[in-house]
Formats: C-alpha cells, structure tokens, sequence
C-alpha cells in the first residue's frame, strides 16, 4: 500500500510548512524553538507568517498565508488560541489542507470560552476538508521524512533531541512523552521512527494515527500514551488487527483518582477506570505497564524482537553469570513473572562443566563465579546453552568493558600491547556477532546485563549493533517476560 | 562509643596488610587487581607473600609471613582453597588477628573436602583468637579509612572503581552486590561509607557487622542483600533496635524455587520462604524490595533524609509539574502506593494562579504547561507550596538545563550573552539553596524529576549538593512512599 494514499501522510512527509507564532526569541518563544527545529532537519521551503517582522531566524517572513507564492502542504501554528480561528481560516482561503495546532486554550479549559473556540475550529476544517494535529500539542517527529534520504528529518516539538532511526513508533496524548523522553530513548538504544504528540485529538486521533501506522513499513512496533480512548470500538478493532504482526506498548495514565483529576485539566478528557482498559489492552493483545522505564524497556525489546524475527518458542530461561548475586536476582524475577529456570540435563551440566571453574555451578543459573577463559564464557558457553535446545531465552550477566580493564592496567604501571587492543574491536565481530546470528536462528533471544551503565562505550556498541544490553538486573528478566508472552500471543494467533 | 573497641575495626582501619595471591599479572589474577586496588587508597605497609616473586607491583613481596619486620593488623588471602588452611596457620603463628578470606571452595562446594576445609579453618581460627572474613567473598570498602584523611581509602575488592564518599554501608552475601554496583551507586548519586562482602559468613557474619555499623559514626544508612539469616533471634533483635535511628533497606534472593537452588549454589546457604523473611523485615521495621534499581534509591533516599533531619510527617503530596503526561503518571503512582495528592485550598489555588499561564492548573498536580516566568515556576511556585501547610512532600519536574538550552541557542544561531551564563552558577545559589533550607526547616523534601539523565552536568551539579533529583518519573513516588513510610515508623518508635 502506499502511504501517500493516506491523508496522514502530508503532515509526516509535508513538502513546504508555513510556521505561525516564531520569531527571533529562542529563549522565551515556544514558537521560536519549534520553528528553529523544524528548519534543522526539513528540505522543502518553510515559511514563517509575522505581522512586523521581515526576517525569521533566517528565513524571509510574510504578512499573511494569502501572501506565500505558493500554498504550503503544512501550517504549523504556535499562536494564543483566540487568534487560532483567524488564521486558520485563511489557511483554509488558500487551499492548506493539513495543519498542526500547538496553541492550548481549548477543550480543556472547561469554560465557554474553550469549547466555543473548539466549535470554531471544528467548523472552520470541516468548511475546507482541513485535517489537523491538535490542538494543545506538539505535533510531531518524522526520522523517516523525505525517506530515502535518512539525513533529513521532520521535528516541530521544542526541546531539540533527534533519536537514532529505528522503526518505533509513538503515539501519545501527552507532548512530554512524544517528545522529552528522547534523551532517556537514545541513551538506552530505542531507535525511533514517528513520535506524534496528539493533544486534544480534536480531528486527528490515535485511531487515525493507528490506521496509518498499520501500513507504514517504517513502522514496527508502536508505543501510546493512554488518557482516554474516543473511539472504542474502533480501537479495539484495529489494535486487534495490528498486534498479531506490529507489537504495541501501551501506558495508561488514569484510574485512580488524582490521576483522572489530572487528565481532565491536561486534555479535558474522561479518564475510566483502569479495569476496564487492562481489559481492553488484554482482549487486543496490547503489552502494558504503569512504569515509564519499562516502556521504553518493552519498546525496544519488541522493536529487537521483530527486526530479527526472534520470537522464543516457549517459556524455559538460561540464566549464565559471573555472580551469584545477581544470577539469583535474575533467576528470583524470572520466576516471579511466570518463566522457568529449568536445571539442566545431566549432560548438558557435563558440557558446561567444562568451560567453568570447580568453584562455579552449571546447573542453571550457570554462576561460573570467575572466568578461566574469557572466550569460553563469553562464547562457548552461550553457544553450547543456545544449542542444547534446552532453552527458549537466555540471560547472560557480566563485565564486558575490557576496554576499561586495560585503561585500569595501564594505569596502574602494567604494560598493554597491540594484541590486547586488537582483542576489542574482535570482540564484536568474533565473539558478538555469530552468537547474534546463532540466537536468530534458532529464535532464542540472548539478553545481557552489567553492572556498567549506557554511556559506557562497551554499552554503545552493544546498543549501536542491536545487541540488548541492559544496566543491572531488573529490566532483563521483566523484557524477557514481555516477549515470551508475545511470542505465545502471537503464535495463539496465527503469525509466526 | 570508640570503634576502635571492635574488633572489626581491625579489618576496616589496618595498620599494615599482608597479601596472599597477588602477582604481576594484572589481567588473569584477581588478586593482582585486588592488590593493586588495595594500594591505590592505602597508606600503612602492604607485604605481598610469594614463594618466588621478589618483587610484586612495586612492593617487596617476602616468602612467607614469619620474614616479616612486623606482623600485620590483616591478611587479605586469595589463594586456591586447600593452600589456605596452611597461610592461615602461619599468620596466626605470627601473631595476625583478622583475616579476609577470598578465595572460594569451601562450604558452597557442598562436598566432603569443602566442608573438610571448612572445619579446618574455623579451627585455625579458633585456636589463635582470630577473626576473618569470608571465605568465598571480596572483602571490604571502607571510604573512612584513616578517618580524618578523606583522600585515603581501604579497597579488597577487584573492580576499581571509587564510590563517593557518605554515610551509605553495604553488607551483601553477594560480592558483585558489594562491589560492581558502584558504578550504578556512583552514577545516581549515592554516597558511600562502607561495603562488605561478607561470603560465606563462616566467622564473621551480618549480625556482627549490624552491630559494628549501629555505632560507627560513619554508618547513616544500612543496605543489606541477603540470601539467608545465620542468627535470627539477634538479626530480630538488632535490627529493631537499630532501624529507628538508622533506616535499613534490604534486598532478598530467596523465595522461589530456581533462586533457592542458584543461593544453595552460591553460598551454600539454605534460603527460606519469602513471606517469613517479608515478616521479619516488616517486624524490625526494614524497608525491602525485590530491584536492585530500588534498593539503591531507597537506600540514596534514606541518607538524604537522615542527613539532613527530613522526615515528612504525613502522606500529602504536591505535585508540581510543566507536563500534564508527567503530572498523570506520578499521581497515579503515588495513589498506587498508598500516598495522597489532595486538592488544594481554593486560597492556595488562587496564589498558584498568579505564577501559571491560563492553560495550566493549580488543583495538585499543578501542571503549569510552560512557564511565563522561570523563576516563578522553579522557586516561587514551589516555595508557595511548601509554605502552605498543605503537604508533607513535593514531587517537581521539569526541564532544569539551561545550560544545554544556551548551547542549543548558540548552536542555532542566536546570541547569548553573559548576564544569561551568570545565570547557570546562580541557579544553585540564588534558585536551589535557599529551597533546600526550607525544605529542611519544615521537613517537607522536594524531589526534583526531568527527562535528562544523570551523565548531563545539571543532574550531576544536583547530585554533588545533594539535592535529589531522578530519571524519568517512576523512581520519585517510590522513594517518596518508602520515605514517608519510614518517618511513619521512626515517630511510632519515638524518634523525630
């Protein structure tokens, strides 16, 4: 299909923009910094309306869309609401036919005046078959824009953050979400394709976006920020479709009683109660979480799982550490999320007995307490646990960062030569990569943790070449639970 | 009380230290990195034993320890386990009176030669009044070492890695909980004292290191990783006594059925049902999780407060936002855990209103969507809060960086200028200190959140002045409740 027959698709690929409400006050002007971002990564004309100022940022300015030489796929409007209606009227006289309305004002403030300018709004679109973003948002980020050429990118948010490209989606009814968790997204390897800031939904909803995001091929795997659901029905008609081939994540803010007081003033919506959408999510097959951590955490698992096509096959977990402390942490965790911590046959224990010291136990966990040979540790002895067809997952804890332990020897009077630093770069390529091939085909995912953190280099370069690492101990066994149950949902219907 | 009373002072303060297992070769030998690690914070005589080596690391290394000019406070042994029983003989000849045993094989093999080796040494022992550490651990951190003298440090373990220095211990029976979570502990701010791995406990256990951590003035706060209790009664005992003056957070490993088996493989421990260890915990008043991540939270949570006499006195919260998606979710989380986020007075509400723009609101959560005034949104809406009477605890978050949103400006071509680089030092000053002394004079704590994480120089100019601030938004109601739940339980034991 191609997704240009979708309407939604001239907001995310728009070929000229006309920006409302920037001017040369980065500091202070919301409007400013959107306009500032969307020019970092946009190639087609961009033209910023101002009624004084001649020069934007660079860029010439004009009165009044009516004045623009040609009309702009995209209006982007950052203006008080009052003055919204005017200008998107003349956006409508002009022929703009997609709009994003970043102004707040509306629906949620629960007055009169609110829904009045609502009611405006709705009649000025529906005058010009307009469709817009909005309002109350930021709009949206599109890494895939102007698609065969990944250097260009489609931003209208204001913090500038641009995430790595990758093919995950989200869709969120709250701007924060869409936009400001890029920094904690890059840092642990999510690889982002669209983030979309949905705000009132007031013409555009997830729905919508949900239908599009179904056929997108940038699309695999799609993450929503949940206030409230409008069209139920189809939401769970859709979702249904879409989560046996693209995974979705789903963070629901309400149900309890503050929270719902929380959403009506943030999108004047009617949040329910949390029973009711975990039946929703369970009935559609949508993965959820309370914990904004964890769905960054499922998002990129998810994102890994379907890139590989690494699907596990049931729930039995090697677990494979260089700690006792944190092999029975895994293990604890694992066993509290439903998955099994098999022991391992006899002759597989035997197998392993070889690559681990008499003081480390091969029954599973496998705690080898320290290596005797680090190749053995990091790559027969994943490989012989992977092939034994005794397991579905596999945990594997332990330093890896010997780029660190060098610098460590160095400093301390010890002498490091060529041979050890050429051992770093083989790492991946030796020891990483065919295990990596060996996981995807046999579909048994392998999934590494430490004690070091992201910004680490070693940390990089697992997360640079989709290798899931994760910092301690928590998120492995909880993503590994998430997938496997995929997997079974998945299977359950039909796709494999 | 003077620490020096007990015994295992010795083992935290030695005067001199002999080592057993060291050599040159920094790559494969643990106890070269755990010799080497000892000398980079040590400044008493350090004698490495070795039958041939005459020179090791730059320390002359004597044969055996009756060569020696003096006889050493502590051995630090990491040696195959059947050589142990005959070094241990002879320091105990010489007159050494504390040990640390590293090295693994005894108990935890559960054979006849490792339970052989067992009785062994605690005859040793015995018979010349010694007391040791391990075997089967990593020995000890302690940042107080030489305790008027905060550039020195006592280090047995293998990873080098220096933790900040606090008021934080850590007693683990596992040596990787001990250690190599000191990059994590590091990273998020944690601000160490002392960290023992404490083995297999064959004769200095976790009861004996309670007792010294209750009266050494460098202790604040206890964590403890546990995969069994030796003594019970006196664990009960100890800890009831200690937890109303010093908060205790504890993370078990025990409980299912894999776990049990990795714990038994481990330390040869017998671990036990999780609901009774979650009853002795809930009886001695120990705060416990099952994360890792958590336990270092609400261990960094519980030194804040002990620090600087914080102790909420109810379970209303504020919650003070400029995102409604980050507002949702911490106000549901907090009412998951049992905290309130009340309404405010209509007063309060009116005085908030005088700092937010139109859009936003100044029910709880105050979402103030963006600001018209930083200085307004970052001290005075707070401080307005706090003064209220109206909470015991604020949760803030937003975007505090200035500092990368000049860069950003700068970057895309605007002008920054001095007044507004000023800014960034006075923000502490002029923003955060004046706070943070309000915040301790009514005993309401302000947590601060953002989407930034703790790599950015912000966090870490947060962290040094102990102003807590988190990643993201789940972290901050959980320490809030674990801290709120505390203070509830240190006024029903009489403290304030």
């Amino acid at each position: 299909m191609c997704m240009k027959d979708n309407y939604l698709d001239e907001i995310f690929n728009p070929e000229s923009v006309c920006v409302f409400g920037a001017n040369n006050n980065l500091l202070e002007t919301m409007g400013s910094m959107q306009l500032r971002n969307l020019k970092s990564g946009f190639k087609g004309n961009i033209y910023p309306i101002h009624p004084r100022l001649e020069n934007i940022q660079g860029l010439k300015a004009y009165r009044s869309v009516s004045e623009l030489p040609e009309t702009p796929t995209l209006a982007l409007i950052i203006l008080p609401p009052r003055v919204v209606p005017h200008v998107l009227e003349e956006c409508g006289e002009k022929g703009v036919k997609r709009a994003i309305i970043v102004s707040g004002g509306f629906r949620e403030r629960r007055d009169e005046e609110g829904l009045e300018l609502t009611r405006v709004i709705d009649n000025i679109a529906r005058k010009y078959s307009m469709r817009f973003i909005g309002p109350n948002c930021l709009g949206v980020y599109n890494g895939w824009y102007g698609s065969d050429d990944t250097s260009h990118y489609l931003m209208t948010f204001w913090p500038y953050f641009i995430p790595d490209l990758g093919k995950v989606s989200i869709i969120s009814q709250s701007g924060t979400i869409a936009a400001q968790t890029f920094w904690y997204a890059k840092n642990m390897g999510l690889k982002m394709s669209k983030s979309i800031s949905v705000g009132n939904e007031q013409n555009v909803d997830m729905v919508d976006l949900l239908r599009y995001m179904k056929d997108d091929p940038q699309t695999d795997v799609i993450g929503l920020y949940i206030e409230e659901i409008k069209r139920g029905k189809e939401f769970i008609e859709l979702t249904r479709e879409i989560t046996p081939d693209k995974p979705i994540v789903a963070i629901y803010g309400g149900g309890t009683k503050a929270a719902t007081r929380s959403i009506q003033s943030h999108t004047g919506a009617m949040a329910g109660n949390a029973k009711i959408f975990e039946g929703v999510f369970k009935e559609t097959g949508i993965v959820f979480t309370d914990s904004i951590i964890d769905f960054f955490y499922y998002l990129r698992t998810l994102s890994y799982a379907k890139k590989y096509n690494i699907f596990p096959k049931g729930k039995r977990i090697g677990i494979i550490t260089e700690s006792g402390g944190s092999a029975t942490l895994m293990t604890k965790k694992c066993e509290l999320l439903g998955l099994k911590v098999p022991i391992f046959s006899k002759q597989l224990q035997e197998q392993i007995a070889e690559y681990i010291p008499l003081t480390g136990t091969g029954k599973n966990p496998v705690d080898i307490t320290f290596f005797k040979n680090f190749y053995e540790f990091v790559v027969k002895l994943p490989k012989t646990v992977l092939k034994s067809g005794e397991v579905d997952g596999i945990l594997f804890d332990g330093i890896f960062d010997f780029g660190e332990i060098l610098e460590i020897i160095e400093k301390g009077g010890g002498s490091v030569d060529e041979n050890m630093k050429k051992m770093i770069n083989l790492f991946y390529t030796t020891f990483l990569k065919p295990l990596h091939r060996l996981a995807i085909k046999h579909s048994v995912p392998i999934f590494y943790s430490g004690p070091q953190l992201y910004y680490y280099n070693i940390y990089r370069e697992f997360l640079k070449r989709d290798i899931p690492i994760f910092e301690l101990w928590d998120a492995p066994p909880k993503s590994m639970s998430i997938l496997v149950k995929y997997s079974e949902y998945r299977r359950s219907r039909n796709r494999n």
